[in-house]
C-alpha cells in the first residue's frame, strides 16, 4: 500500500503530524463543551431506542473514538442519534421485549450488522447508493420520524404505559391508558417541556439581557438540558417522588463501557438485515450532508466512500462496547463546529469525558426521572418536524410532491421502514415514468437562422414531406417503445411523408432496446417508403452506433448539424424514391 | 361518449362500416388456413400448460372472437402461445396438480386475473408499463423459455415420467426415469421430430419441384404438422400402440367451449397474483411487438392503451370458456396476414372453424400420441432460442449484457417468474448506476470560436479562475450528491477559483433533490468565496428554476449561451469580490 493510500484509508495520518498546541486547545474546548451537552442526549436516545441510559453513553465512547481514526469530516460528532435510535426501536422491538437481555443483543446485533453493511459499501465503493435517497423523500421521513418519535415520547410525560411504533398504535396505546396518568410525572414532565422551549427561544437573549457576552451566552443556553436534569433530579429526590409513582432511571452501573459480543444467530440476522440496511443508509445520508455542510464552510473534502468506513467502524465499536447503532448528528457537530474543533481529536478528548461521566456521575442519574428525559426528546424532534417542505414540493413538481406526501402518510402509518422504502421506490418509479415518456416536439427553422425550434412554441419554417424530431431524453429501454408508437402514429398521419429527422441534441446515452426501436422504427419507414435521418449525434452515442449494424441499415443519413440535414432533404427532393405503398 | 370515443374503444365500429364482398373473401380464405395450423397448435400449447387438449382449442375460440371487437390490430391472431403456456404451467404446477380439477380452476382463475390486469392497465392507460421490459431481456427470456419449453416436452418424446419448472428440476426428472423409457414413443417422437425440422426446411423447396407454385407450396408446408398428426394417430390407431405404452390424447369431448366460472377464493388469487402480472405483460409484450410489425408494413395505427384492452377481453373470455391464459402469437398472425387477413372479421371466421372443430373432430385425435404433440412444440420453441443476443449486447455494451446474461441466467436455474423479474430489475438498476455518475466535463473555448469541448479530448483555451463544467445528463435525486461531490472536489483543488459555470445543454430535467443539491453547492461555493453561474439553459428548465427561489439566491448571473458566459467573466475579473477565507 502506499503511503497516499494509506492516508486515504486512514486519515487520522493526515491530520495527526500536523497537531499543534493551538489545535490543541481549540479541541479540549470544544470537547468539553460537546461532553456536557452530550450527556443528556445520550441518556434520553437510550431511551428512545428501547435500551438502559448507560447505553446512550457507551454508544458514545468507542464510535467517537473510531471515527476520529477512520472518518474524514473535522467536526463531525458521532453517537446515538434521534432517527436512527427510533429506527432501532422499531426493528430491535419486534423480536424483543424491551429491557430484556435478548433486546440488548438484539441492538448490538443492529449495530454489528449495520456497522459491516457501511463498511462493505465503502471497500466498495458503493457510497452513490444513498443518492437513491432523494431530498424530499428525506425531508418527508425526517418529519415523520420527528412526530413519531414525539408521539412515543408522550407516554413518559404522561406517566403510562402505551408502545407502539407506529401513530395509530401510539394513539391508541395512550388512549387505552389514559386512566393510569400520573399527575405529578405530568406536572414535571409538562414543565420541564415548557422550560425546554423556553430555553431554545429566550434563554439566550435572557442571560444577554443579563449582561453576558454573546459566546457565554449561548453556551449558557446550551446547558439548558443539564439544568432541567439536575433540578428534576434534585426534586424528584427530595421529595421522593420515586415512592409516588414518577418513573425513575434508577441504579446505572458505573463502569466503562463493557466488552459486548454481537450475536451470530444466523435467524436473527436474518430479521435484522433489511432494517440494518435502511439505517445504515438513512444514517449515512443524515451523517454525510452534516459533514458536507461543514466542510465546505473551511473549504475542506469530504470522500463520501471513506465516510462509509468511518461510520461503519464507530458502528462496529457500538456493537462492542455495549452501544446501538450510531451516526453522525447535527446538532452535536454544530456544536462541535461552533465550540471551535479543529480536528478529529476533540472526538477523542469528548470520548475521555464521557467515560470519566461513565466511571464517576451514574450514581448522580438515579432519581433522574424519564419525563424530564422525554420533554428533551420531545424538544429535540419537533425543530426536525419541518412541513414547508410539502409546499416546496408542491410548487416546484407534482411527482417530488407525490413522493414526500408518499414518504410522511406511509412512515406515519406503517412505521419508519416501509415508510423509507417506499419512498425511495416512489422516487424511483416516478422518475422512470417522466423518461418513458419524454418530450418530443416536431420542429422547424426559425426564419433567417441556423435555428430549430418547437413548431408550437415559434413561428418556424417546415417541409411538408420532412418531419424533423427533437428527442428531448436520452434513449433506453422505458422510453424505447414510446418513441416507436409516436414515429409511427407521425407517420401515419401525415401521408405525404418521405423524410423524418430526429435531432439528437439532448441524447446522451442509447442502450440496446433503443438501438432495436431505432432499427424497427427504420425498417417500418423503410416499408412505407419513408427515410430515416440522424442529426446533431454526439460523440459517446456515434461511438456506440458504430458498434451496431444500424448505421450500415439506416435508409438516410447522419448529418452533423440539423441546419445541414435541412439543407440536404430541400435540394435532395427530385432525387428521392417513390413511396412503396 | 362522442362517436370518436366509441370508435377509439370498440374499433370494431371504425372496420365494421367499410366491411365489404373483397374483405370477405380474403377474410375467409385468411379463416381456413390459420383454423388448419392453429387445431395442432392449440393441442400442444394446451399439452405444455398442463390442460387438456380441448382446453387448447377452448382457449383459441371466445379470445379471438373478443379481441376482433376490441383490439386495433387487423392482423394479429390470439390464443394459446410457447412461453404464456410454459408461465401458466409454473404459476399452476405450484397449486395443483396437472388434470385435476383445482389445476383447471387455477387456470381459468389466471386467465381471468390476467385479463382484469390488462384491462385496468389499459383503462388507466398504463401501457407503457410493459416497456420496463428492455429488449434484451425480453430477447433473453424468450429464449431461455425456449429451452426450458423444449426440455420439458422430452419427456413425452421418451415416454417417460419427470415434470420441472426449471433446467435442473427437468434434467434431474429426466434423469430419474430414464429406465422407463419407451421404444415405440421414442421411434415415434423422433421421427416426427425430424419430420417436423425437414418440413420447416426442405418441405417447401421439394413441393416447388415436384411442380407446385410458391403460394401453394407455401401452404402446403404449413400443413405438415397436421400430416404428422394424421400419420401418427393412423399408426397408433392401426397398430394398437397405445397398448404398448405409448401415451395418446384418450377421450376428447365433443362439444362447444363450455361456460365456465374461474374461482374468486382470495388465498388463490393472493397465490396467482405476481404470476399474473408476468404473464400479462409477458404477453403483452410480444402481442404488441408482433401487431406493430404488421401494421407498419400497410401504414396502420396501433394503439397501445386499446390492444391492452383487447387482449384483456380476450383473456376474460379464455376464463369463462374453459381455457387459460392466451395472448397474440406471432406465428399464427404472421400465418393470418400472409394468407391475406383483411380485418379483425378473420378472426371470427377462424372461431368458427374451430368450434366446428370442437364439435366434430375431436373424436378423431382419441389415438394422437402426445409425443406427436412435443415434437410439434419442441420444433416450434426452438426457433426462438437465439443465443447472438448475447453476442450483440456485448458488443454494443457491457451493461445490457449484464441484463440479459442475469435473464437467461436467472430464467433457466431459477424458473420463468424469477428470471423476468430479475432481468427487470437489473436493468433498472444498471440505468440508474448509470444516470448516478453522469459524464460532467470540464470544457474551455476552442480557439478563435464560440464552441466550448472538453479539455482533455481537445486544445482549448481555459481562464485559471473560472471552472466551466458540462453536465451531460438530467439533474435528478440518483445524481443529485455526485454533483455536489464532484464541484466541492474541484473547488478543493483550485484555491484561485472565483467562478463556477454551469453549461445545461444536456440538462432536460431537474427535481427537487437537484435543486436543493444546486442550492447547497451555491451555498457552499458562496462560503468559500466563489460565485456560481448557469449557461444554455433550457425553457422548461427555467421555467421550472423560476418557481425556486435558487435564481434569487444564485451567486452568480444565468447566461443564455456559454460564449456569452465566457467573455463577460473575462471582462469582469477586476471587478469580482475577495473570495471570504
Amino acid at each position: 500500500m502506499t503511503r497516499s493510500a494509506l492516508t486515504r484509508n486512514l486519515p487520522i495520518l493526515e491530520w495527526a503530524r500536523r497537531y499543534d498546541r493551538s489545535a490543541f486547545t481549540g479541541d479540549v474546548v470544544a470537547a468539553v463543551i460537546v461532553t456536557i451537552m452530550l450527556i443528556p442526549q445520550s441518556l434520553a436516545y437510550a431511551l428512545l431506542a428501547g435500551m438502559p441510559p448507560e447505553a446512550g453513553i457507551y454508544a458514545s465512547i468507542a464510535p467517537i473514538l473510531l471515527y476520529a481514526i477512520f472518518g474524514t469530516s473535522r467536526a463531525l460528532a458521532v453517537g446515538p442519534v434521534a432517527v436512527v435510535s427510533l429506527m432501532t426501536a422499531a426493528a430491535v422491538g419486534n423480536i424483543a421485549n424491551s429491557g430484556t437481555a435478548d433486546y440488548a443483543t438484539a441492538a448490538l446485533t443492529l449495530a454489528f450488522l449495520s456497522g459491516a453493511i457501511l463498511l462493505a459499501l465503502g471497500l466498495l465503493r458503493l457510497g452513490f447508493l444513498a443518492n437513491f435517497l432523494s431530498h424530499p423523500v428525506i425531508a418527508g421521513f425526517i418529519t415523520a420520524s420527528g412526530i413519531l418519535i414525539a408521539a412515543s415520547q408522550l407516554r413518559h410525560v404522561l406517566g403510562i404505559q402505551g408502545e407502539g411504533h407506529t401513530l395509530i398504535e401510539i394513539v391508541a396505546g395512550l388512549w387505552a391508558h389514559l386512566g393510569q396518568i400520573n399527575l405529578i410525572t405530568v406536572a414535571l414532565g409538562v414543565s420541564t417541556t415548557a422550560f425546554l422551549f423556553w430555553v431554545r427561544k429566550g434563554m439566550k437573549p435572557f442571560l444577554r439581557r443579563l449582561g453576558l457576552g454573546p459566546r457565554m451566552a449561548d453556551l449558557g443556553a446550551k446547558t439548558g438540558p443539564v439544568l432541567a436534569i439536575v433540578a428534576t433530579t434534585l426534586v424528584v429526590w427530595a421529595f421522593e417522588l420515586g415512592a409516588r409513582g414518577v418513573a425513575i432511571v434508577g441504579d446505572v452501573p458505573q463502569s466503562l463501557p463493557p466488552l459486548t459480543m454481537p450475536s451470530l444467530s444466523s435467524s436473527l440476522i436474518s430479521q435484522l438485515l433489511v432494517p440494518a440496511l435502511l439505517i445504515s443508509i438513512i444514517g449515512f445520508v443524515e451523517s454525510i450532508s452534516v459533514a458536507q455542510t461543514l466542510a465546505a464552510k473551511k473549504r475542506q473534502r469530504i470522500n463520501p466512500d471513506q465516510e462509509l468506513i468511518g461510520l461503519g467502524a464507530a458502528n462496529m465499536g457500538a456493537a462492542f462496547t455495549g452501544g446501538f447503532p450510531v451516526t453522525g448528528g447535527f446538532s452535536r457537530s454544530v456544536v462541535n463546529y461552533d465550540a471551535g474543533a479543529e480536528t478529529p481529536a476533540a472526538g477523542a478528548y469528548t470520548a475521555g469525558g464521557l467515560a470519566l461521566a461513565a466511571l464517576f456521575l451514574t450514581p448522580l442519574i438515579h432519581y433522574l426521572p424519564k419525563a424530564t428525559l422525554a420533554a428533551t426528546i420531545i424538544v429535540a424532534v419537533l425543530s426536525l418536524v419541518d412541513f414547508t417542505i410539502l409546499k416546496r414540493a408542491w410548487v416546484f413538481s407534482r411527482t417530488d410532491f407525490a413522493a414526500v406526501t408518499a414518504t410522511i402518510l406511509l412512515t406515519l402509518v406503517f412505521g419508519v421502514e416501509v415508510g423509507v422504502t417506499a419512498g425511495v421506490v416512489t422516487s424511483i418509479l416516478v422518475h422512470l415514468y417522466k423518461t418513458s415518456r419524454p418530450h418530443i416536439a416536431v420542429v422547424g427553422r426559425v426564419p433567417g437562422t441556423e435555428h430549430f425550434r418547437n413548431v408550437l412554441r415559434h413561428e418556424v419554417e417546415t417541409q411538408p414531406n420532412v418531419l424533423t424530431l427533437r428527442v428531448d431524453e436520452s434513449l433506453y429501454f422505458p422510453n424505447a417503445r414510446y418513441l416507436e408508437d409516436q414515429i409511427s402514429g407521425f407517420a401515419a398521419d401525415k401521408p405525404e411523408l418521405t423524410d423524418v429527422v430526429l435531432m439528437f441534441t439532448a441524447v446522451n446515452e442509447i442502450d440496446l432496446s433503443a438501438l432495436e426501436s431505432l432499427e424497427a422504427i427504420n425498417t417500418r419507414l423503410r416499408d412505407a417508403g419513408v427515410r430515416l435521418h440522424l442529426s446533431e449525434v454526439k460523440g459517446p452515442v456515434m461511438d456506440r452506433l458504430q458498434r451496431s449494424h444500424f448505421l450500415d441499415d439506416l435508409t438516410g443519413e447522419v448529418f452533423l448539424s440539423q441546419h445541414k440535414a435541412a439543407c440536404n432533404l430541400a435540394t435532395n427532393d427530385m432525387a428521392h424514391p417513390q413511396p412503396l405503398t
